[in-house]
């Protein structure tokens, strides 16, 4: 069990050997009312019979449009609808989406609300569970708003990654290496062999060690800076290209893999800017580049230009000329840094696009 | 200077001679952008000139409407539109609604940004300035949703009070009252003596010192218990009473005045449970029936039932057979009491409708 320090108090994580397990736990608490991704409903109705009553579930759509402002307005009234309390807990079950949603309610709802987490995907139980924040879209704006309101406690439980689409499970490897990149050379080597595996997905114990380790990673970053004002940053790491490169294609490239492509792209751009060596650089677009497949051809043909646009709307920069980026120079040592966009951004990108990417295609 | 603490970090009360000069302090912050009332644009629009580019300005209509969740996502786009950037602050000037919004985008835009105050009516100048809190409605559900988040600095001018409405003046009297009443006798006789004057609005000296004592009254309670979870309820003496007669009366009583007659029936609940003199009730019904005259004649007509059940449904209260309600026993001594709705509320509500407004209607 991981406890997280918080400004709200501390919140745990708190493994379980299945979901069934973890919906026993969350059932403790005195009346509640969940908020559930209608994708995990379908698949697990059986085991949600057993422990949810049917009046007292919300189902949404993990999609990007269900985390706006507009579309959070009739989850709100539903639950109102259906009598929820400022007494009660709100459990939220599901991925990264439904995370933003379910925190962002429980944090707005009565000005505050007691919430419990179960995370499915490998992306929220893995990153996102711990940390506070929830991202919210408002009209075209991106993940513009939100709020730092934690889960009093983190249920996990890996046998629900084998029904995750591989496409998820592979989003989650994303973070998953981007955390054990920052943690060092150890810790990123030793992952990068158990990421070997082929039947990964399926592997319980393995996954739980993984996890474990990632949050344990993110905890130290989060408890130094709750509420994202400084040493967090190094989190962005791969983000500020991630969301661009999901912008620039339309969606086409899941979360979890722009980030991944994100993480290439800056260390790419840190060999030009001669932070890292060749070897280092070539060595994880290796280990890196399995994982990304198809999605690097979806970037093959997006504008560097607009990109470049994308990359400077995002909230997390405050200057006209330069995109701060986090950079690497190897396994455990990164920087935050303002790149030009003009002289180092732009070259640096079109000759990923053109050059790099082959390498993650097929 | 008032200082208030808050789990955010101390944030102040600053009074100034006028508008002109207050805006002038607003000026020193770093990059801001502002949400103002339409009514006080149009009211001040040369001073504001002065201060404010216009294309920083985003104006909004201070009315129930724009408390909602549907309502505020376009003011945000606006903001996001024209630039506004995590650094900058955010300066909203206007009364109760306008804080309302203004507070609650502060709060989830970019997770929270830095936001400054000017109140211009004398419920927001005297009450709700202080006390962190934002209250949004979400389809019929109205205050349901919000968020405790204070502004940096509150900075004071008394000489808006004089293009304030005659109406939403007495309303905040309404919320002066009341904080005077809980702080006990001596400062409530010295309240009722200063309310005398027939000039009061304009008499900006006068008006200072009443809305600073009101200010340092809520100041002890909101620092004791800033998120809502105690003490602070007392200063929801008349609210449960006075949300409901808003409701039922669709909004035709200002919410200060609803507040007065939420007093009234708070306290002639506490006559007919027998906690406070008969004497008591008396006094204070000649002292607040001035400010009411004429909505008291609204409620003559609304439905005990429904007044009731509009009570039950307020998020104070979380049991179905009883309401919970702040009562009186003389100034400076009131408690929460669960009260039943059947034997005790709805024939003491009754009597309140049919005889008691009599005093309160010309």
């Amino acid at each position: 069990m991981l406890s997280i320090r918080s400004r709200n108090g501390s919140y745990t994580v708190e493994p379980y050997s299945s979901f069934d397990q973890a919906l026993s736990q969350a059932r403790q608490e005195n009346g509640f009312f969940s908020i559930l991704d209608n994708q995990v409903e379908s698949l697990y109705r059986p085991t949600l019979a057993r422990h949810l009553a049917e009046d007292r579930r919300v189902l949404i759509a993990a999609s990007e449009q269900q985390k706006s402002l507009e579309h959070i307005s009739p989850v709100v009234q539903e639950l109102l609808s259906r009598g929820i309390r400022r007494n009660h807990s709100l459990l939220v079950i599901g991925g990264g989406v439904t995370q933003d949603v379910g925190c962002f309610i429980a944090s707005i709802l009565f000005r505050g609300l007691n919430w419990i987490f179960i995370p499915t995907t490998l992306l929220a139980q893995a990153d996102s569970c711990i940390g506070s924040k929830s991202s919210i879209n408002v009209g075209g704006f991106k993940n513009q708003i939100g709020t730092f309101f934690p889960p009093k406690r983190v249920l996990l439980a890996t046998d629900l990654l084998q029904t995750l689409p591989h496409d998820e499970f592979r989003s989650g490897i994303g973070e998953v290496i981007k955390l054990h990149l920052i943690a060092g050379k150890v810790p990123y080597q030793e992952l990068v062999k158990l990421l070997g595996s082929s039947q990964l997905q399926n592997e319980e114990t393995t996954m739980t060690r993984i996890i474990t380790r990632s949050l344990a990673i993110k905890k130290e970053f989060i408890e130094t800076d709750e509420f994202d004002r400084g040493p967090r940053n190094i989190l962005n790491f791969g983000h500020t290209f991630g969301h661009a490169f999901e912008s620039v294609t339309n969606f086409a490239i899941p979360h979890g893999i722009a980030v991944l492509l994100g993480i290439l792209a800056a260390t790419h751009l840190s060999r030009k800017l001669g932070l890292c060596s060749q070897e280092f650089y070539s060595a994880l677009k290796n280990a890196v580049a399995p994982w990304c497949r198809p999605f690097g051809g979806e970037l093959q043909s997006a504008s560097v230009q607009k990109t470049i646009e994308l990359m400077g709307q995002d909230k997390k920069t405050t200057d006209r000329e330069t995109v701060v980026c986090i950079l690497i120079r190897e396994a455990g040592l990164l920087e935050k840094r303002s790149v030009d966009k003009e002289g180092e951004l732009s070259p640096a990108l079109k000759k990923f696009f053109q050059e790099e990417l082959e390498g993650v295609l097929d």
